[in-house]
């Protein structure tokens, strides 16, 4: 797959994910603002906090949808990722 | 066709698209932000991101229509270009 | 006629134009910002990117209507200006 | 009279006007943005583009009325001016 | 009375005032945007623009009241200050 | 009781104040804006304008309540602080 | 726990906390802008107006939750706290 994001975008991935908060309750899937796991899969070149293969987290209604060779992806800003997890 | 786009504007011309994401599902026409793949026809001077013949990604309800000698055209603000399909 | 637009203003003469798209579908008059081209009569000493004879292109819902020696013109922000027709 | 505007504001007089465009057709009061002429009293320091006695056309809801001595006048920001009637 | 305005700030006291226009025509106390002529009482070290004991004029709806010692006052934002009436 | 704010922001205490002004009208609680005295408790190490132990007047409804210590403080932004009562 | 905060951001974990104020009145979970304590856990490269270990008092309403190892943190902005306790 080949797309080079322009301006401070990165494209991610959604990786798995269960709606299950740490004490077991299911968050509803229209919870407003909750983080989503994404790795990243390519960066803008102006980008410099995040790089390819890293797993962010991001409020959950950011971004924009893409669909490229057939596979779902998202588009973020890098303003929007809240961090990176190790 | 001869038209130079002021600011930081480009002048695209939509290239077919189908409604469908990669899992099949057929994503209603007001589908909000769905992006769009377009190609570059010309761009403003000071446009330095991308390059006429380029194939761009932008959210589907950026842009004005525009016809020029009897085809249909978008203008872009590059800010709202997503990003380049190689 | 003579009259100095101030600030990035450009002052502008109408164009005759169908309200017909390319593909011969007739666009309700009043459809959101649908581009017009128009003439530009005048410009403001700080207006760099259009000359008085340029015919340009702005989405139809900018500018601000004005009389002057009993004929209609409109005055546009040359930021509203999406480019230029050759 | 004697009045200092203050900031980018210049002090305008309304001048004689009628409500009836170039075809002939009368705009009611009402009209959203109907540019008015109107001719400078007073500028303030701060103001290059306008000097006093410029007839000038504006936005016809910028402004704010103002009594002087028994008389109307308006005060404008010099950027809601849209240029200058010679 | 001692009090020192911070900001842009100016402290005014609010001369007497007639709701007559030039042309007899009384305006509605809440009619907006009418400017109120008042008195410099206090200025902030960083306003350079007016002094104390100017009579000023301002949007009628600006400011924030302030009793002071059992008088009433008004705090202004110099940038609301229409200009000064000499 | 040991508190540090951050940004331009200043920890102050309510002083006993009364809903009346000048004329004696009582003004109703909910009245929008009406200014309150109050004293410097703890300020940041990036506000300049005020000192601990400062009376200051700010808009009533700026600010956050916040209790420490079993005690009732308002955490207000240095620029929401109209002027110092000497 | 491995998470890199990213921007101005920093990762925090939530005191225990009673809804009492200093008299002892019960404020409803839904108060506005009632801040809350919490310890910082992680912060950002580009902070450095709090340190991890800080106990620090936040705007209520401010800030995203997020799950990490089963466990529940919110992520602030640096602008949204409020101050540091000691």
């Amino acid at each position: 797959m080949n797309f080079k994001p322009l301006g401070d975008r990165v494209l991610v991935e959604r990786v798995e994910e269960t709606n299950t908060t740490a004490s077991g309750i299911i968050i509803p899937d229209n919870a407003k603002e909750k983080p989503s796991e994404v790795k990243v899969i390519a960066v803008s070149s102006e980008v410099e906090d995040v790089k390819v293969g890293d797993k962010v987290v991001f409020g959950k209604y950011s971004g924009t949808e893409l669909v490229l060779e057939g596979k779902d992806y998202l588009i973020l800003d890098t303003s929007d990722i809240l961090g990176i997890v190790a």
